[in-house]
């Protein structure tokens, strides 16, 4: 059976499938490796499964006629969603970045609430005495297997975590929650905003001026899902008027973001570089090859992408 | 029955009291506070109980007869062993650090391993995946309550938790315990040493050049506890040689740390203004007012110090 790798890291990925992992290979299983989409041959495009990137993977699936099976490397599938084509099983990388992004959440949450950035840039003594996590409200938009990774990160240390999806159903993590209907109740006095949310077109500007006044004076919003969810603009102006003490950044409509963007140069404005949750080799190697053994033997695969809804 | 409030925060300390608590103290129950311990009158000094900073209390207790209680305001109650005086009983405050100190040490370890503090200083995109959390080895010195706090917010994120404490009995939160006699053990290749000792006789200079010489190369020391513990010029050659990646510092042998002091301009030493767990008066007045109530009513106090131990 053909495999085609096809996404700018392919490198990185053999090493990382070819090394601990490769016993779980069979060896009827052929897996070839591109890291340029240009570079795919007739055989490449012949393969049954094909793991890689969505953006690389989207122009490329109308030609491969015999493709059962996509893998994703990454969580978000947007590109290939919009390519329509849907004869295909397309499977996502879903619980491998909750960790990472509740790592992510955390350290700018407590580097912002306990000082860390003060006191690392501070040249003398300052006593202050920080409000601190536990009398803080926490809201999660996006409360899927990373979201709801990141609300149980939270529930211990704080008063309330809140989720937002769809339809409010329970989520893992969250005192309660709350359907994008109500996410004006959602944001309602929340100190801590987290966006995780997915690109789709139920979350374009879901985060946006109404929601943002409904916050808590001085909350701290965090978007570290994908850019189309938050009206930047009413962000910033909520910014500088001193309602929201801090605005994180992980995701742009444009990345990387340019040098000279004037978003670099806002105070109380934290940009990092899409590296909340980072795609760590080994771990999409890992969930590659646990389902290619499902796929070999016939059971239903994990993490499959239910393309009406997008996730 | 009279009880003498005394520490240079005593006007805080009297607003949490007669504020929330102020109808769990029977009528009887007569507080006067000080913040000035030079004002204290023959009514203060003949009172049964005090309530205290054990700094301010400690050059007053032998003018006290009358005492049976002290009620601490510190985890620290070194300053009152030193007196020699025993013929009281002496409670500290244990429970109300840990979340505060839990915070402090993970929003440091996040600053540092997710690279918060390049980012926030960043003025352009920068591309990087940091290692995480995930298999990290950590260890905390001093898994008394505080200190298991401490581990047990790290024991789900981490690798492996390692306490250290006087006798390596175990301690919630980790996943093995080391005697101090076995520090050269615990200390083996961790990536993190959290440090929340007390200053007690058998703390002083724990964290030596051997010690830190067994850390994994580019490991993190964190001192959140009492100054003694750390053999600071070792942790600063150990820092300056690289074997260290970052040294954070909340404590000193003077305190406030002087505005020119040289280790605020040492790169990868970050300080902090003895801010890791700062004393909430409103916590403070908590833990009295439900130890009053137990020693109205003949209960046994929480908190016993013991004197011979020194925690």
């Amino acid at each position: 059976m053909d495999i085609t790798v096809v996404t700018t890291r392919a490198e990185a990925l053999r090493e990382a499938i070819e090394g601990e992992l490769a016993e779980r290979v069979p060896e009827h299983v052929s897996l070839r490796y591109f890291s340029d989409p240009g570079h795919l041959d007739a055989m490449a495009l012949s393969a049954e499964v094909a793991l890689g990137a969505p953006d690389v993977l989207a122009p490329l699936i109308a030609s491969m006629p015999s493709l059962r099976w996509v893998q994703s490397t990454w969580a978000g599938v947007t590109p290939l969603l919009e390519v329509g084509q849907r004869d295909y099983v397309l499977t996502g990388v879903k619980d491998i970045f909750g960790a990472s992004m509740s790592e992510y959440a955390l350290g700018w949450v407590l580097a912002i609430e306990r000082s860390v950035l003060v006191h690392a840039n501070a040249s003398q003594w300052e006593f202050r005495i920080d409000r601190g996590l536990s009398e803080l409200r926490v809201g999660v938009a996006g409360v899927g297997s990373i979201g709801s990774a990141v609300a149980g990160s939270f529930a211990g240390m704080v008063k309330e975590v809140r989720g937002l999806n769809s339809d409010g159903r329970p989520a893992k993590g969250c005192h309660s929650c709350f359907g994008t209907a109500d996410r004006l109740s959602f944001a309602k006095n929340l100190d801590v905003l987290i966006m995780v949310l997915p690109d789709t077109p139920g979350t374009d500007g879901l985060v946006d001026a109404r929601v943002l006044s409904q916050l808590a004076p001085g909350a701290l919003v965090i978007n570290a899902g994908r850019a189309n969810a938050l009206d930047l603009p009413a962000a910033l102006a909520a910014r500088e008027s001193g309602q929201l003490r801090a605005l994180v950044l992980d995701v742009f409509d444009k990345e990387p973001l340019a040098d000279d963007d004037p978003l670099w140069a806002i105070p109380g404005v934290y940009i990092t570089s899409h590296t909340a949750a980072p795609t760590r080799m080994e771990s999409i190697a890992g969930v590659f090859v646990d389902n290619l053994e499902r796929y070999l033997s016939g059971a239903e695969l994990e993490g499959i992408i239910n393309f009406e809804r997008g996730y």
